[in-house]
């Protein structure tokens, strides 16, 4: 009796912790087929054709994500943390150049991999996803860090905020054959960026 | 009687002249309104709402233009001579380094105010425009012009022509949200890329 009440509880234990792994696996499966479909940078999908590619169901999508909103909102939510991990490295860095030249790069190259994402960043969902305060945020922290290259003598003096968010833009312009071409064109245009950003050689005396 | 006859021959001789002036008018009207729609870079108008905006019957666009693809050739053929005639002034200006940054300046503008034409150069519309036989002209040109300013010592050394595509096809990224702006940001941006692509000043010996 007593084995068989351990069985028991042994089960009772054992059955939700394994329902609350196929749900945690559920979840990661659906944000995964999510970004995957979100990467082009067209949130116009099907919520049909995730459930499809995620493997779950119709009703299992919906019973955790109920609204379009809500999926695109989770599966950003982690490369907004992504982005701002990248900006905080940046004004870390010592020389406000470099890390000047690191939120350039990493962006260009995280756009490359996840066009959805700067989609979003850049407000190109009304209505579907606001990451406004997020992008306040983070474009005042490179405020920061672009006032401190400048007084740094790096970046050129004329800089304003909108020169960052055009080269943003531009770089979601570029595409490529593949996958691989695409972060190559990116990481190529971040470099030319950043030597449009440097401030002009001062004249040898 | 002579006077009668004289004026029967005025008359027909004027009414062909005034068919010409219409058809020629319609024309003309056609072009401008097909050209305004496919400006925000989607070939995807209808031609009821072409012969709409240009104030023509839909017998008469199709009489003059059976088909779309017919429609886009003419509308782009006019613009791929502008674009022509830049980069041949281009080649024809003594400064190469001056002429390099004349291309990136215009194209860049022309881009802003007519999307269409960028879209269909960058072989956007395979099967309805194609201007791969121009394209290869303009950027063997391109590529003259290049060569001469890294030899003047003003183009980084490591330029090749993918850098111009990508630079061309991140300037289709940028979107603002009225014309005047649109042509701002094109602007501010060819001026980056310019400086993206200087040579590094040599150290000051």
């Amino acid at each position: 009796m007593v084995r068989g009440a351990a069985n028991v509880e042994a089960m009772s234990g054992a059955l939700p912790q394994k329902l609350r792994a196929d749900a945690e696996d559920n979840r990661a499966r659906i944000l995964g087929a999510a970004q995957a479909l979100f990467a082009a940078g067209d949130l116009n999908v099907p919520m049909r054709l995730v459930a499809e590619r995620a493997g779950v169901s119709s009703a299992t999508l919906y019973r955790r994500f109920p609204t379009k909103a809500a999926l695109a909102a989770a599966v950003f939510a982690e490369q907004m943390r992504a982005c701002e991990a990248i900006v905080a490295e940046a004004l870390a860095d010592p020389d406000p150049w470099r890390g000047f030249c690191l939120v350039i790069e990493e962006i260009c190259e995280l756009h490359a991999r996840n066009g959805g994402f700067t989609a979003a960043f850049m407000s190109s969902y009304p209505g579907a996803v606001d990451l406004a305060q997020e992008r306040r945020r983070a474009l005042r922290s490179v405020a920061v860090l672009a006032d401190r290259a400048k007084h740094a003598g790096r970046l050129r003096a004329d800089f304003v905020l909108d020169d960052l968010i055009i080269v943003l833009m531009a770089n979601r312009g570029i595409r490529a054959p593949t996958a691989a071409a695409q972060v190559a064109a990116a990481r190529r245009f971040a470099m030319l960026a950043q030597h449009g950003f440097r401030a002009e050689a001062l004249p040898a005396a």
